[in-house]
């Protein structure tokens, strides 16, 4: 099995080696634990070995996107002024003032699918992935939508993606829909934990096919210019 | 990344400097825990500064507000008579009685984009955001709701928005559907907790994009003239 | 701010001085833990200093509330007689066998609302809340009606209301549809706490917009001739 | 106000006299309990006194009524004989196979109500109430049944009833509806707590209008010939 | 009152002789906790006894029944060739592909009788009941049919009746639709519990109706040959 | 009754020999637990033995579960190219973008059969059974889907099948649907659990029909070339 590089030196070793290479890994969290600052240290740590990625964007407007990975000290734009960094804008689809009916998934996937493959990607983030199958509030459905991105993500090639997703605060669920979880290769959880009165940020990967892994939950940072950095086990 | 003051020295410093500009923000907690105090805090502190500010009123009606600000000790009639202070009162749209349909909230989006644009408000509060949402019960429509309203408000240039959140009480949820905290660019908790048999008032930063920020929970107080003070962490 | 004393020695003094005036306060608790008491006390309180009162009774016939009064020592009959209590029975329009349809809440709220005006009440007490929005099954039309007489009781002057809430048994809510504490003005929470294998009753100020309170739960008793009395707290 | 005994020496102690006379009291507990057998005790004690009862029967037939009560040693024949004591067997209105509509409930109190007419019987026992209101889904109808079933109870004059209601297993609830609590003057929970590795009995009074009460839990036993036996607060 | 012995020593024992007799008893369980053992237990007891007996099987085929019961060290052969067993295989009413409407269950209940009639079983064991009921998704309808199929039961003369429900893995609850448990006479449930990092088997009987009991749980062993073994209460 | 060895040493002595021969065995447990491992080492064991295997395949495609055996150090691929082991890849059926009809189960279903039959496989695993069901949200048929699929496995002969089940992250249940655990003839249970602050696989057996069973959670590990081994007991 081919891996992929996190970059982020402790998780690569979690992993004994790295994401396994063209499978579709989901990172979860609540809101505030880190979860677009891991997607974005997998891409700029890419960027930087020279490969093309896409950042499929639905909560935040691009310039946000850009502000906040400056805030962590890494400037996108060179990548972006290179080709080599696509920012795709998909909010326009999902803030529509009174809206009837749900959105159409399959013209969405269908684009980024094709965003996917003009770029050359080979690291993709979409953060996040609920807001492509809310639409539907029937089980089935949302399964299906989820399995046919997963399918066309792993059948596009050499694509490894992260897949964030929302874990409704105080809950102990890794997804919105309780469904997010299954059809991916992989699971990345992050929490924010109670330890002696304190706040500690921890990182556990749950889930990841084709690969050893270490169980254990460790605490992590988020550091300027840094990114995440992994420290002991708890 | 610029910075807006929030004016409550605490939280200033537990945000490395203020409140991104330009961004929206959650501040949740169950009814009581001084949601609007802290809302108030906010918009007085800009007052005090020479800036212009709009609160938006849904659940209480213009003299309310001014009357709790006043037993605080703040006295917002001469801003309301400089023009700085606009006090919106959106609460006619939601007390119909019998109303058999959903009030259209792109009229009210509308509405409040509008009177932001007229009056030049640089801090604005919406209190709560709730019922802008409420009509609809299907998820992916309130979503599309809070992202259009999200999007409007940091589109329209130098807004900083803060939003309160209903927490229902005897949950561990931030916001009544779930779905308001996804959005928004941070998260700021209130919480009334016990601690050896005592109720203390807390105030916790959960996410806030773009800034380091302090994990940890702060005792807080409210305090005549002085609104909410921020003590030592938990 | 004006005040309105409860005639609750203790309420009195968490509260600072009293009920702020012209708001409406939810009591809220599970069955049995003293909120029909409270309310009594305070309309008691009221009608001995010449006030006028009102009681809208929706699960209990009036001559019920008569000698729940008396089993508590308070003899209300000659403020009846005297014209400053009125005691409105509502209870026809709840108890209709097969009702198809939910009852028209705008004549309910109009009918209390014309009731205050022609008795010049200005102590008024709706026990309980509840089934006066229970007909709607949509969260948006539970919360127009709450608002609706909220606005109508606050905007009718000089009216200050108690209004109960049932408190399901065996959670930590303070309502039965999650809506009624957002509306109004403050929160009381009456429970039955089991301390060391003995239930007590406790008191506890949840919310009051508008001023100061203390935060603690304080022990109550219920007495003979004197009501609520509030004990130290926990 | 008038009591009436329960005839159950502890618990007319913890009530301070016995019942509210004319009221509505429900007696809640999961399966096993011994709702049926305090209701049973109830009766029993009345006919005794010379009263007149009505036990109205929706889970069992009235034959397993009668060897309920002799196994606990009171043999009921020579009431009904004497016409002292009516079983009222509304069983068939609630075992019809394939139903495709709700049952009409206004029948089923109508016929209630003329049989306690018929009867003079000032001690009632409905055994449960929840079949009678479980037609229908709609909470606010729910509701108006309850209250209008206790509405008719307490105005057809010198009747005290006992409502058994059930208590789903391993909840904290009261009724399986959450409203059957609410229209009743009192309520009485029967529980099997686990303590130091043994299940005991306990009943608690959770509320009761009109009167001072014991709000400790109590020990009981229910024990042949005797039956329920209330001994020391837990 | 009559009685049946179960032919479970420590059983009967802690019933004070038996099964009520011409009763129907709910065994509630967890999958895997030995409710089937328990009521083929009860079975080959009778069937020893030279009472005739029915087996009503809806999860499994029969001839897993009779392999299940060897394994458990008994022969059911020899009863089946004289006529004293009849296990009855309504399995294809349950699995039909694709059924787009409900399962009439008046018919299958109507079939159940007249197998009982015709078989002059005394000893009947219906496993397990869910099936039957949950056809039908409005609860008024689900109480419907179990009451009526318990009223059919009772009505037929001399059957004693064990019935097993569905206790969903995970939750407090004695059956599935919450509702098995309020028809029936008694109530036995069987779990696995953790004491001391081990899994024990227990059984406790939480209602019997017409007969005093022992409310603790107790130890339970499922052996070869002997079936189930009750052991020192917990 | 005849035993199948699953080949997982610790396993079969838990089981005292093995699976009960041609029944149907859920195995469940949270994304991350095991659960496509114990499957592919259950089929490993019989492919060894020169038996057939079918791998029904349902959220990743064949090529990923090659891989992810090879990763496990089991070549899988000698035994495709001999015939005896197939996958079946239905993966198609359940990705389908805006499908608006739940799919046709009975067609998969016969699919599976018609390549069981054709195939002679007498080791079969469905990998998960969840899609095959989740189309239909009417519980009833659900239920008469697993329960066509599992007596359809039976009826076929030789064929003993294992099935993995969706655990929801945070739940204690066995199955996503709660009704996947009643037709199995048995359940095996894999947890991650947290153990003085680590990690650590546990497998528990919670039913199995037909045999004795050891009731206690064992800690297994997963081993390169030796998949699942199972430690101490907890």
């Amino acid at each position: 099995m081919q891996r992929i590089a996190s970059g982020i030196d402790g998780l690569d070793q979690i992993l004994f080696g790295g994401f396994p290479k063209g499978r579709s890994i989901l990172v979860a969290g609540e809101p505030g634990t880190g979860k677009t600052t891991l997607c974005l240290h997998y891409l700029y740590h890419g960027l930087q070995q020279g490969e093309s990625a896409l950042f499929v964007s639905i909560d935040e407007k691009p310039e946000y996107v850009l502000s906040d990975a400056l805030s962590l000290g890494w400037n996108l734009d060179p990548f972006l002024e290179s080709g080599h960094l696509h920012i795709m804008d998909i909010t326009q689809h999902f803030g529509r003032l009174g809206a009837q009916e749900p959105i159409d998934m399959s013209h969405v996937i269908d684009a980024i699918m094709a965003k996917i493959k003009s770029t050359h990607a080979t690291r993709v983030v979409i953060d996040p992935i609920a807001p492509l199958v809310f639409g539907d509030t029937q089980m089935h459905q949302v399964v299906s939508y989820i399995r046919a991105l997963i399918f066309a993500l792993e059948d596009s090639g050499d694509v490894t993606t992260l897949l964030t997703s929302y874990v409704p605060v105080g809950t102990e669920r890794v997804s919105i829909m309780g469904a997010e979880e299954f059809a991916t290769s992989g699971i990345i959880l992050l929490r924010l934990e109670q330890l002696h009165q304190r706040y500690v940020r921890t990182l556990r990967v749950k889930k990841m096919r084709g690969t050893r892994m270490d169980l254990s939950a460790h605490h992590i940072e988020i550091m300027a210019k840094r990114g995440i950095v992994v420290r002991n086990p708890l």
